[in-house]
This record gives C-alpha cells, sequence and structure tokens, in this order.
C-alpha cells in the first residue's frame, strides 16, 4: 500500500473515532445531569484510575501503554469538562473549588 | 438510565476506541516506514490541517468542535512519536517489546 491508502484508511477510522467520542460525550454528559441531581463531584479520581487500567489492558499495540494512556488523559480532561459545563448549566450556585 | 449503566456504555466505547487508536497506528507506522524510503518528512502541516478540517467537519457533537480537536491535537502528537520512532528505528533494527 502506499501512502496515498493509508491515508485513506486513516480518513475512515478517524470518522469512526469522532462518532464513538462523541457517544462518549453524550454518556459523560448524561452522568453530569445525574450528578447535579445526586451532588456528586466531577472528579472522581478512582473512577478515573479505573479507566486507564482498562485502556492499558484493552491495548495490543503497536502504541505503548504510556502513549496510549496520553491520549486518554487528554480524553478525560475533555470530558470532565463537559461535566463540569452541564454542572454549571444546571443552577447558579457554585461549590466554591 | 443510571451513573452504572452510563459507566458500562462508556467501558464498552472505550473498548472500540482503544482498537482504533491501534489501528491508526498500525497506519500511521506504515506510513512512517514509506517516508523512511522516501526521505519524506514526519512533519506534513498541510496533511494535519486536512484531519483537523475533517474532525471538525464530522463532528456532530455533543463536544465543541475545539474540545474534539483538542482530543486530536494529541492523537497526532502520539501518532507523530510513533512514525519518529519508526523513522529513527531504521539505523539500527531492533524487536522490541
Amino acid at each position: 500500500m502506499e501512502i496515498a491508502d493509508w491515508r485513506l484508511k486513516i480518513d475512515e477510522l478517524d470518522l469512526q473515532i469522532v462518532a464513538l467520542l462523541s457517544e462518549r460525550a453524550v454518556a459523560a454528559k448524561a452522568i453530569g445531569q445525574l450528578k447535579r441531581s445526586t451532588s456528586m463531584p466531577v472528579y472522581e479520581p478512582n473512577r478515573e484510575r479505573v479507566i486507564f487500567e482498562r485502556v492499558r489492558a484493552a491495548n495490543k499495540g503497536p502504541l505503548p501503554d504510556i502513549e496510549l494512556v496520553h491520549i486518554y488523559e487528554r480524553i478525560i480532561d475533555v470530558m470532565r469538562a463537559l461535566q463540569r459545563d452541564e454542572l454549571a448549566s444546571g443552577n447558579n450556585t457554585t461549590t466554591g473549588s
């Protein structure tokens, strides 16, 4: 395969990755709403640790675990920001931090 | 759906996302090998711009475009590092990990 062929392949994969990230964001947003109604914190280090462990366990390469986790750190950051927005949009009361 | 149900959904999505990122890495690595044999540079700003444009165009929400691009910046960084490793391994071939 030539570079152009591999790029077509990457373009197809990116459409699928974007769709899955959107689905993941829908779920994160829904959790944000449930957290709002139960006054749970957005940041839950134990849950995030579980996610990173699952990602490492699912990794079959060729990315090193650390690089995959590096991508996931960004994904989690973005999803956490989405949940914060969700909480902020629900009411004007803030909890200070 | 409860928080636990949404988390199961996220866990399933993460398995799919990890698998697609691995496929994307295989393609990036293959391109790295082709670049090595044709002395092409790893960093190609035009190609990266095309990827970001495609990602934005494919975004149906709920993530804002800027946050999705934020995730993709990390993905591109990691894939570029993989290609650099691929090029570097041309001088002394190793069969690591």
